[in-house]
């Protein structure tokens, strides 16, 4: 699918999925996109854990307020970045963005093969659920779970949020915005 | 471009760029990719600032340690964040990330138009320049200058970085990387 066509098709979805696994050569095709974004240094800083196991996918879909999308979901892609964020130029870290942009090449991928997805951040870090899926996963303490993407596809037709225009948002120039 | 060979083909470009203006409809084109990308609540926190002035961007192109294609472009993208971040969700806020894919929908775009960029954030967040950018540019205190693009024709060969492949930073199920 063409560039702009998918940046344009791509939103949010947290309805339910259709039934039915989503292929490993999928997973792995939307996760090469993850690791193909740009990364500050080009340290690669986030790791990627893919979920497609039942059993954890169901715990995870029994934790409080999960959204439908997490509940239905067959695969789950997990982003970390390090506990302890690496600093790469002049005592900065970019570990946040490093994975922001990977987050956001898969969420393309994802919708250019065909799938629906939502990321997922606010809710991981609230109420200790980031740290209770390490502790099944016993994944590293130097790792932090950042954002989870599950991949399926859409159940039920989704509303696209509303985009403000381009002159509430950019300007040439000369800064004229609220 | 189809976008999994844009995002194979996009990469980092500091060399010097070929002379010549980038027309506004391809900026537009571009900064409206950034306006589409995904946002914590669809806040759409991140702001655009768009330089083509030549005055300016010689002033920039003049501050020290620029790279090669800061000092030869005609066009610059400023992205910009709240300084003081809006929590969103639950207290937290995702300002950051909001403009880190912002900035990849737009280097995807700049790729697919033919053109070449980088993500240019730790020269800026040092030495003081991404307030003196502000100063210069009569931005309001509230507003932060996070990452700037700068977007021309590639004047010279440039080497890709080398990725490391997916079983070094990709798993499944079971952690199983360094």
């Amino acid at each position: 699918m063409e560039l702009f066509e998918v940046i344009q098709k791509r939103h949010s979805y947290r309805n339910a999925f259709a039934p039915g696994p989503v292929a490993r050569e999928e997973l792995i095709k939307i996760v090469n996109a993850g690791l193909l974004a740009p990364s500050a240094c080009n340290k690669q800083s986030t790791r990627f854990l893919i979920l497609d196991d039942p059993a954890m996918l169901a715990r995870i879909a029994a934790m409080p307020d999960a959204a439908p999308c997490l509940k239905s979901t067959t695969a789950l892609i997990l982003c970390l970045t390090n506990t302890t964020p690496q600093p790469v130029f002049q005592g900065l870290h970019f570990e946040l963005q490093d994975c922001a942009a990977a987050v956001e090449n898969m969420l393309l991928a994802i919708t250019a093969l065909g799938y629906a997805s939502v990321w997922i951040d606010g809710w991981l870090k609230n109420k200790g659920r980031a740290e209770q899926i390490a502790e099944w996963l016993n994944i590293p303490a130097h790792k932090t779970i950042q954002v989870i993407l599950p991949v399926g596809i859409a159940g039920e037709p989704a509303a696209r949020p509303v985009k403000k225009p381009f002159n509430e948002r950019a300007c040439f120039n000369t800064y004229a915005l609220p």
